[in-house]
Parts: C-alpha cells; sequence; structure tokens
C-alpha cells in the first residue's frame, strides 16, 4: 500500500512513538533500519507495520528484508522519500522503519542446573547504557533484564539501537524491590550487588550459576532497600582520579567475571568459536 | 562582566563551538556544567573564560567554583537566564559553562620500569564510547590515548561529558598509522589488538607493563595496516547471538584484564582503598 500523505493517522502515530506516553497508550513501539529489522525477523518479534521508501532504500539486503516482510504477511506500506523523513530518527535515514509490538514476558523461571544469570538494574537512566547491558548479557549468555524502580522506558529508540539487536534475545522484566525480595524467596536465587564502599575485590568472590546481579543507578548507585537484598556486594577497584565507572561498563566487567569464572569451571561453554 | 545581548560576539562564539571547524580554528573548546568545570579546575585545564547566570545556579558548589575562578583571575561573564539558554547544550543547564583552550601534549615519553598502558584508538566514531574510554583508561592507571586516523573530534562536548572529568587527566596524540609504527619500533613498544577473529582467548596471554593496546573503530573493526603492527591479537569470547560487543565495553574488558593481571603481580598498586 501507498501513503503520500504527511497526515496521514499511520503517519502520525509513528511522529507520536516518540513519546514514551504514546507508545504506552498503543502499545507499540519505532526501530528503524537495516540492522534492527533484520534482527527483530530473525528474532519473531511481532511486526504491527514496515514502513519503506524505494528510493532510500537501495541495497540488497534492504529488499531481501522486504521480501521476508512480504512472506510474512506483515502489513507493509511504501512512502515518498519526503515523508518516511517526517518520522525518521537519523538524518540520513536507510528507508526502512517498523512499528512493533511490545511483548510481556511471563514470570522468569528458575530451571534447576541451568546456568542463568540475570541483571537487575535499579532507576537506570541512560537508554545508551541499557542498551549496551543487553548486548553484554547476550555475549554473556545472560537470561534477563530486571527493570527496578523507576527506569528509562526499555522501548526507547536509543535502547533498542543500542542492543544491536539483542534487545529482541533478552527478555526483561519490570519489577519493584518489593516484588524482587519476594522472587528471591520463593526461588531461593542468590543476589549480588557492587557498590564502591564494598571492600570485595570482585574477583575475589566465587560466582554461583544460578544469580541476580543489582547495578544501582547511574547518580545514585545501590539503594538501600535493594542493597539489603544482596547475600554479597563487591567493589570493583580503581586507581585513577575519577570515583566511578560508566554504568554499562561496569555491569559488563562483572558480567565477563561471572562469565570468565563459569567457562573455566565448565558451567558454560567457552563462546562459539 | 555583564552580558545581555544575544549577539554579542563572545555569546556567537559559545554557539559556534558547537561545530568541529569553529572549535579548532579558534583552538577552543566548550564545556558546560558544574561537575565538568569543576574537575577542569581540579586538573588545571587552561580557561579561556567562564559564564554563569546566577538564576539558574543556586548551589553552593556553584558558588565555591566561582570564587576559584575569581582567585585565578579567569574571565567571568554573568549572563541572563535566557542568553545562557540560548548556547547551553542541557534543556536544564546548571547556570555555568566555560571555554577552554586546546592543549597539546608532547609526545608520549616511554620511561622504563614504569606501567605505561596506553590505548590507541582507530577511526573512533561515537564521542560517548570515546569518553567512556577515558574514563576507564584513568581507572585502570592508564597513560593515555591515541587517536589514529579519522576519529571523532576528541573536543566534542559529548566526549568530554562522557569522560566524566577523566579528559582532564589523560593525555591524548593524534597519529597516522605510519608515525604510530615508527614511534613503536623506535620505543620497543608492544602492541596488542583485539579481533573477533583472533584465535588467542583475551585471557590466555600475558599482558606486558608497557604496551599499547589498540582497538579497531564500531564497524570496520582493524584495519590490516594497524593489524600488522600487532605483536599479537587477541578477542573476547561470546556465547550469545550478537556478534560483537559494544567498543568502549570491549575495550574496558581489556583494560581490566591487564590491569587485573598487573594488580596481581604487583606492577600496579591495587586500587585506592
Amino acid at each position: 500500500m501507498e501513503i503520500t500523505s504527511f497526515s496521514n493517522p499511520k503517519i502520525k502515530l509513528l511522529r507520536k512513538l516518540r513519546d514514551k506516553k504514546h507508545r504506552h497508550e498503543n502499545g507499540l513501539f519505532y526501530v528503524e533500519g537495516l540492522r534492527i529489522i533484520g534482527d527483530a525477523l530473525e528474532h519473531d518479534a511481532i511486526f504491527d507495520a514496515v514502513y519503506y521508501c524505494e528510493d532510500l532504500l537501495n541495497s540488497h539486503f534492504g529488499e531481501h528484508l522486504l521480501k521476508i516482510c512480504e512472506q510474512r504477511n506483515i502489513d507493509m506500506y511504501h512512502l515518498p522519500a519526503n515523508v518516511f523523513g517526517s518520522f525518521a530518527l537519523k538524518d540520513h535515514p536507510q528507508g526502512i522503519a517498523a512499528v512493533l509490538k511490545m511483548e510481556t514476558y511471563e514470570e522468569p523461571k528458575v530451571i534447576p542446573e541451568k546456568r542463568q544469570i540475570w541483571v537487575g538494574l535499579e532507576a537506570i537512566a541512560d537508554p545508551g547504557n541499557l542498551g549496551t547491558i543487553f548486548r553484554t548479557l547476550d555475549a554473556t549468555a545472560g537470561s534477563g533484564v530486571f527493570l527496578i524502580g523507576n527506569c528509562v522506558d526499555v522501548y526507547d529508540p536509543a535502547v533498542v539501537r543500542g542492543s544491536m539487536g539483542s534487545f529482541f534475545t533478552q527478555p526483561f522484566y519490570h519489577m519493584k524491590a518489593e516484588t524482587l525480595s519476594i522472587w528471591k524467596s520463593k526461588n531461593n536465587i542468590h543476589v549480588i550487588g557492587t557498590s564502591d564502599k564494598a571492600i570485595k575485590d570482585y574477583q575475589e568472590i566465587e560466582y554461583p550459576g544460578q544469580m541476580i546481579l543489582i547495578m544501582g543507578s547511574e547518580r545514585e548507585g545501590l539503594h538501600p532497600e535493594i542493597e539489603s537484598l544482596c547475600d554479597d556486594i563487591v567493589s570493583i577497584p580503581m586507581s585513577g582520579f575519577m570515583d566511578s565507572l560508566n554504568l554499562s561498563v561496569a555491569t559488563s566487567l562483572m558480567l565477563y567475571e561471572i562469565y570468565n569464572q563459569h567457562r573455566k569451571s565448565g558451567k558454560v561453554l567457552g563462546g562459539r568459536k
């Protein structure tokens, strides 16, 4: 189908999806670009519709993606470049965008004997950090993300973009601190937090095969209520002038320490190579 | 001094400093916010001038910073909120900004017996990644950054902001691949690169106390010309669906592996605690 009008309700909706409020009212979110849409198709995200502009989309990979969309009977809209540009986030858009349906994941299940590593993020504010943490969690064979308290919207386009596709491979769960506390007790799961005030070095302890790694927010660190859930608190040593690491870096260092320990003890296969 | 006009040449310059071209023509760059200006003062950055708005700057720390600027005879300009807002980068600016002079660092010196770890970044494109790498390099007691080839402007406000002050503690050097090659030979410095195609695990090798860690760009990885400079190439294992890590994460994992090895062998003091 073709849309040529800027004021078509579907085009208006695309622009509205920049706002968290409209995303959640509609249960929809917006993604843009060849790679993300390729990943969304590969990992079976639920498509509401695909929007494309042939003049901008001059690549074989783009044509390949459109064919898959056709085969899957996804609603497809063809637009002129100026209409596409009216909602595109990039200055030089690749000519393909999609509206996806939000998914709700069932409560995470603890499976005996299986390695399961979750990350719990408290009040994370930066969408780039959240996307990057999804990406490292995928790389280290993680099991999902708990979003605790007032976090940045997980459907923010910068989260999806920063995750480089791992947004579609890692389930996520919104949880209050109380709910997490109940879930932890019910499943008897080990919780490990990090704090620059902790005395234990992050390389000193042995990480269990099932656990939640809890990270505090960029500004405030671990909240006392969350800290009290932790069975252990460790710190990442630093020798410079600054007093903290970037949150996605600190989380990645922790995830790789856990992953490296588990690779060596045979709890996880050592990469895809 | 007070400036009330939007078209004052100094105010016009502040807006112009958003562009790389104007920054380098003037040898000046722009920073904004309490924390960055505090760090710039602490680490003796060279100030051209400070701009503040008392209505926006309602904090003791802000007043403290202004006092230091006065003591150091830094040119200070007082502005109304609307003029300040005309160049501020943040939506809710903290009411203090500064123009700093670019510094050129002398060629890095190799000091016998001293632990010296440099990071060489080839064609890094994302300012947030570059800032984050400065931050981790500071944390791991690094010696500076080589910017190889066509990199993002190191004076981009997003680099300085992302570095959280470590911009002022880590020297940086622009180098062509050829220059780096000459410098490496002259100083007999070990160069270690990373590539997802490398067979050696990044935890398998022993890192020397003086070395350059080379990281390829976000999109292209290591260029063959740079790869040929490397004495060793290692990879960071991954077990997920995605094929790469965020560049600042990958660099930080490498820097911490080097740092952790050196902490354990006594080459570096184990943090400030």
